[in-house]
């Protein structure tokens, strides 16, 4: 069975139940997740093997976010217990005209700041076939981006494929110091994810215009800059917080492929970039050529729209009777 | 009053609150119903008498399932408390792209090894004017389906008139057993509910194309084979979990009437066909002509879409008003 | 800072979680609101000073409804605690078919059974540069009509601008009732709050037809009557409760601008009026000119559709981001 | 099977989760109860026929408390639906050093503004065996009062006998009111219920010192007074509201029994008193002597200690096995 | 680190909260265990390595429950999946007067239903150090026990200690069958659990009177009878269901060690004994002597009595603390 | 009315519900506090006039903190509302033998890094009667150590009487940071609060032996070390987390009087210390000679083991109630 490692942050998410408030919350539900760690939790939902590298702090609440990510079958092994504390992010859910609210607690976490050294990236990357981090992992700090290089670096020496979701995310950096870590991450990756909003800003690529054909071009100039195998650009467009449209493109020497746009009721917004990747990491181990792979990828992180918390627990089964049309009805 | 007798299985629903995933739960809701069951409670909020006829286990459990009934009306003074167990389903609400899934816990239930001469039907029937089950209930054992008989003609030797919803369940029986064991038992029945899906194809019944003149194929051919006087037909559409079309039709005699079709947002999926039955029961009890009764009906079951539970817990009034047109603002 | 002045009766309102209804309901969602308490929430949320006045018995029931208010920032300094009971209103949510269903406790509440002299308007008013009260309050007892005439007088006095809205409710007063005692009060009113279904019908103005139309016509006939300052209407169509269209106009000196009209999924149908209300209040209040007035008004109460309980807690940036044209992501 | 007709008013109960306080509550559990109907509840759940008469309004509330009755088996069909509102008590449960806070806010209600006339009290009590009620019955109002005399004697002309559980409220009516009324309705009744608190001091009767000795002196002289066949006084101790002590003896023709002391942990110290009742009901009518009558009343109503809500749902072998000595482990 | 098998049934278990009656309930907690596989979790918990082998159906159910052990870092990666249900039980907590109630609802479950040969042993036992399973596994089916012989041997040939709790349970067997199965496989069994109840019962050895000398002498029989190396004789009183007392005592080669008698409030019932043997497994394993090993297994299975679920979620340090005295303050 | 300030973290305190352990918990109930918040929340139930000065973050969940005072009265306007974080704390609530476990992520937190100057002390002091802080501000942070300073000079300078209490926190800081602090803080403090266990350790003054002597000891040396008016020492023990014993002294000029000594069960340990110095700066302002004064405040803080929460909501009338030797009943 391909083995996928991932390596990035994993939060608290704090969050009001159904669509109170923050302001007006007597509680909030507790999901651990985070960029990475929810696609490798995708990953092991689809039947692969993921193992998440990340650090958290040696205590209940810290044990609580392993223990959410061996729950759904992760390989929690090679996660270090050290450092202060979690990081957090509030998330107040939207609906209709109301967007989804995100607040960031993370400076200070155990991940931001994990030291060059702290992993073996050799064991983490014995057996495996494929490394995917995010954008948002060289974000926190300048040790973690340092981290990035050591585990592209090793990943490669491994022999591993590498995937990078590019991610960014404007309350972590600025598009400058992005550009700058970014760069130096590129010449590993193999797979390139990104959307047209502002991923690719960070390097001045962008294309405005018909989503389809801004895509296009932005998945040509990230190729011919970094020379990626593959690029996939997602679309998503909310024009309200409780319904949106979700469609994907890929691009492969110059030519592309694209997937049904569909329109969907959202039940869920966090963790569909998320849930994409690992859909796509998942078809592409599995050997799918890319029109099946993009319409898999697609599929898989449309039933996120549907699941609560941050990772997508569905089936390969499930996405791909999406990915064949299926319909909403009842199965019984 | 009008009384009706129901016959079949009450189950425990177990069901994860909201749109949780069952592999995420960690608490289930606790609803008991069955088909049959819910057409007694819609009947007796409908303002009529229904008394529901079943087996359950004489425990805390079973007294539970015996009490849900009796909070909304239904006589249960015919149920027997004998067998070892309530049989259960877990159910998955579905959401957008993501169907609802059911997981059948059922057999061995009190309901399925209940023995012929278990119920005292002249008791049961004296003073009712109707008897309605569904195709469920002798799908359940052959126990079961020789009491369906028993009742079937206790119902008719008591003057009632008698209702079947087909009710086809692909995995409780297949449709060969299906078809042997129904053919039995549809002489007895007066009035037939169906669905273009599944339903009439135990009998080789099917007719594609354009759901309304398939749905009167259907009902004609139906009407030919068994002498039926009436044949509802139902029509769900279910493109999306959350947004269902609905509508359905009546065949009498070569004529028929059809409700107006609409679309609705779906917070709850199960029970619609049952909360169809009650309504079209009701209409019929009640002296409707045919028009009206398939509007009723049809508005009975739009209002289930909107109500928590197995049970369309809606008065007649609140039919009324939506199949006169009326619409969703605050009534204070 | 603006310090605005809020007159009206504070319910405890009971309603079951999610979409249960109230007859299945095995617990309450506590929330304390009312027209104007709710009106003056939404002012301190947009930041400026509001002040309620009201009457409530002295326990602990009481002083959470105190409470509720405090925690939002409304001054309850002239809130008198005296009185039986606190008025209750039990609501059941609508959805998609099934509309909302409000049933009033409130019969000796308090504030219905406070009397001529128990405020000290003097006080109340020192400092204040408007008052708003709505139709609920005079609707409520002789006594209540009485305070609300004080009330409108010592505003008068205290050279604040007054706003009413009309909020016609049949179900405590008849419309030659409410004719009768609102026709003393509109005198003292500066801006008129109205709609089209009821509101107008009270004084015998009503206009079919096409709503902008009628709304002007209905805006142009109030104003001639009673020689409002400004009128606004407010349009609500509500073919399903789960989806409603919202958009209002306002009428000065015979000229009238009127808002975009929005398509809104609910998830929340009270306090709809009660947040345009205080949007209108505040734009006033920031010297906005009429269309920028207008549209922020809207915006506010159409983002109370999407939050929980009885009043409008989103900021002023937020209101203006939506007339501004924003859309539904997330914001991280 | 013996038949019980209970007169008395429901109250909606509000209590906040837990141990939270009325001033922190966001939500309230919603239970329906009152003495006299928290008898019929746990006499049918001893296996008896319960039938309770009440009048609560034509509303969706109102018949969720005629459902909760119909849940556990009452015969509700007495009961009139009638009148503006359902009473209401909040609860707010205590725990060690603070005591259990009752609001009450039940003027008005449907069942205090009956009126004489207004129950056809033959017809409730064809077929009765006994009529139980209780002191707050008759305080409701002048009415309720006439009401409770109207069932005193038509309870007597059909053969039944009486119970009456004193169950002075001081926040409903003085001493002096109390003894007026209630001397009134004594000469009905044949089993007096009492405590030694303030039960008998609205007759003036009031004996200090020794607990059992007083109540012994008590019951002597309510026996003299009014010629009651028996007289059972309750003794409750709670020096802790987590912690209370639990007793009662009989007193009939100048003897007496008594029964076994309990120390018991407080889950819900509600309804103590009617669960008493109940039980002392149920053995007298199953026709045992008075020393086990005794001891299954009070081991009936310390299982009350552990029952949430209003009223006592356990069986009379459950309270057999605590009357003949049984402890607390696990039944499996 | 020292590595223990385990082998069982999981359950589903379905508890109503707080002390709520099942007949009350409208909502279950959903908790996953079993008394083999609570052992494994609370191994984990002190540190060990734990895998627990059993079978459950291929449904997300089944996967909930394999989930709930992975969580808490069990490999569950002998786990088979297979058959039709996974087993049921209701729990109801009991409290003061009121004992907990079981139901079992778990004929013709996957673990039932298991053959010989379905499991790997071999591989199971490869690298383990401990093999331990309880009385209630063989009680299961003639399969289950044929399946448990089977396992003790694969144990032993593998070099494996073995552990057996007695645990018998009336409901799953009667005396006879349980003695006749039982005989066969203590042969292979090193330490044997039981506690004076019922579980020598069994074997027709009992001894009345003082607990521990009455334990002393069931253990000298027990170890006469079989050659346990090791005989642990817990101790429970139960006088109330909310204050228990707990203790149990050591016995090898005829002598004893007694730990110290512990008088507890009791939060959660379920688990004590599954906590207890784990307790004692990992101190043996641990190499502590027989007095620290009793000390810590009481201490860490007196932990359970806080802690909700099946499972026995203490560190080792945390059992440590209480065998040395430590007391139940705040730790910050 | 008197008018009194305190200084200090609030917290958002993230605790699962009930008995949950963190590593169990899917959800955190959330209530914001902090000691001496916690007092003026006290303060403000008893009926006195609290203003609390700290820092919070400008965004939705330091706006929840702002609100969760002043729903309870406190005055918030002085609160800044700056820098980058609320501190946390997660609390695992303990029962029986098993404390409860506070772990602290309060590093970094706005007001952690206030810095001299944010405050206009002046201003917070006009009008003020008393200034309360404890040793956690203090061990924040050097800045929070040198703002502490500022404000008793200032409260000193406005005439204002000074409490502390010591409330020494091993996490926070070390015996040396608190003593190098604490000292030069003490001239400032006319009324010091403390216990045995490790408060006055900072200090180096330790009393073993009996608690009262050994309390007296300490309070009569701190006297003399610092020239305290008024030293008042509280007695807590916990052998159990579920039952605690709770007494103090109060030591003034060489002579104590001391209250009664409680035995209370636990329903919430949090706050109890800051509910005493609430009680005891109520009871002196209020002008109770000392006997009285520490009866009230014994008595207040006893029935904050009663309330959910960080702050005591119990009035002053419930508190004299107690202190008057009350029990535990039923009001009604």
């Amino acid at each position: 069975m391909p083995r996928i490692i991932t390596f990035g942050e994993i939060l608290l998410r704090l969050s009001p139940a159904g669509y109170t408030r923050l302001v007006q919350a007597e509680a909030f539900d507790a999901v651990y997740g985070g960029a990475e760690a929810n696609a490798a939790v995708s990953l092991c939902a689809f039947g692969m093997e993921a193992a998440h590298v990340t650090a958290l702090p040696d205590h209940a609440v810290g044990q609580a976010a392993v223990n959410a990510l061996r729950r759904y079958g992760v390989d929690t092994s090679f996660i270090r217990r050290q450092g202060r504390r979690i990081g957090i992010y509030y998330l107040e859910k939207g609906a209709a005209a109301r967007p989804a609210q995100v607040l960031y607690d993370r400076a200070g976490s155990s991940m931001a700041e994990a030291e060059p050294g702290d992993f073996d990236w050799p064991a983490v990357f014995a057996g495996a076939d494929w490394f995917h981090f995010s954008g948002v992992t060289p974000a926190l700090s300048q040790n973690a981006a340092a981290l990035c290089l050591e585990a592209c670096q090793a990943a490669k020496a491994a022999g591993c494929a590498v995937s990078c979701d590019l991610n960014y995310r404007s309350r972590l950096w600025s598009m400058e110091q992005a550009a700058k870590t970014m760069e130096k991450l590129m010449p590993y990756v193999d797979v390139c994810i990104a959307n047209r909003e502002d991923d690719a800003d960070i390097f001045g690529i962008t294309a405005p215009g018909d989503p389809v054909e801004g895509c296009k071009e932005i998945a040509r100039r990230l190729t011919e800059r970094f020379g990626f195998g593959l690029v996939a650009m997602t679309m998503l467009d909310a024009p309200s917080a409780s319904q949106n449209r979700w469609s994907a493109l890929l691009w492969r020497d110059g030519s592309w492929v694209c997937s049904r746009r569909y329109d969907t009721q959202v039940i869920e917004r966090m963790g569909i970039g998320d849930a994409f990747a690992a859909g796509l990491i998942y078809a592409l181990l599995d050997g799918q050529e890319d029109q099946r792979a993009i319409d898999f990828a697609v599929a898989a992180s449309l039933l996120k729209f549907t699941v609560p918390g941050d990772a997508n627990l569905v089936s390969a089964a499930e996405a791909e009777r999406i990915a064949a049309g299926g319909a909403g009805g009842v199965q019984r």
